[in-house]
């Protein structure tokens, strides 16, 4: 936390995990400071001493609040549910809330892990792309199918409990209603502020 | 849920999400039977229509429970834990269970995705064991960091909380912390019984 006590997210602005949890602090209305950590420049700052001893998995985002420091996108989120209970980000009902965790974890297990940037250097240069495809690919068949079974207005019942997003430019027509979900969030204020085009550390052709 | 009214668990013996389910319903005390998902078999059983409809992901465990089926392996824990909080696996305050959550999220989301056979497929054949002790050996760096300072007898304190495993041969030496974690783990009851090498579908070759 800062001296003022305000908690500090270590961000980089275009990374998705980094969004979910600013989505959360936004939804929660938790004012934060941002210590942006450019996963790019200086051969990748998450590599510092700094950072590695805050976090040692050497990735955004981590969050210090109330005297420990928090990684990992979704225990993060569950600790805010927990301690800042209000705007519940989880049903109430244990077998909704089953169904959040089920698709949180088929998007932050099943989808994200194999197109992050230090997976994605391991493969060959010309497959990266199609490498990262495949892995949305995969897991955005298994989402539509179970969405169709759990969404409302949103993914699970007409509660927010989580956000999509898409990299890589996948065409999302063979996605129905994982797109008209995440056209439905986009226009939320928690997700218009915490966008990657809009945070202290997006470069100015970026901003929008 | 069977005809008796038991959970059903979809379950292959050596995977290990499905390895780390079958703790959580031992620990519990949870009476269910086994369905055994080969995923080698016929060319993976887990993409026959009938289990495709279960579990879009293509991906064991998924546990009938309740009238819902939930996959993903962290997703049923907390579920588990909501539903039937006796013995509970996360610990009561609210910074502990960010711990367990953030190193159940490291180990199901960092490293085991990295692993699995549907991600090794896409790898060259030679290149298949680098890759993935890529993946243990990364994870496993940070994770003996973390536990250095969360680990009491288990990797929060002293309760048991999660389980952790190792495939592919990596050389537990540099990673104290997690060794001996994981050996006293190992010798529970609940470990015991839900071992891979003793589940109905494990090959009469491989049982101890």
């Amino acid at each position: 936390m800062t001296e003022s006590g305000k908690p500090i997210l270590y961000s980089y602005f275009r990374s998705s995990c980094s969004w979910r949890v600013r989505i959360a602090l936004a939804l929660k209305g938790i004012d934060y400071e941002t210590v942006p950590i450019n996963l790019i420049k200086d051969g990748g700052q998450q590599f510092s001493k700094d950072f590695q001893a805050l976090n040692p998995m050497k990735q955004v985002p981590a969050l210090k609040i109330d005297g420990i420091t928090i990684h990992q996108s979704l225990a993060i989120i569950e600790y805010l549910e927990e301690t800042r209970p209000t705007p519940r980000l989880l049903p109430q009902d244990p077998k909704k809330r089953a169904s959040v965790r089920m698709i949180s974890d088929l998007i932050a297990g099943g989808i994200q892990p194999l197109q992050n940037l230090s997976v994605l250097k391991q493969v060959r240069e010309e497959m990266q792309l199609t490498w990262a495809q495949n892995a949305i690919t995969s897991g955005f068949n298994a989402l539509e199918q179970i969405l169709q079974s759990t969404a409302g207005i949103y993914c699970v019942g007409d509660e927010v409990s989580l956000f999509l997003y898409y990299r890589f430019k996948v065409d999302l027509t063979p996605y129905p209603t994982i797109s008209s979900i995440n056209k439905r969030l986009l226009v939320l204020e928690a997700f218009q502020v915490s966008h990657p085009c809009r945070q202290p550390d997006t470069p100015t052709e970026l901003r929008a």
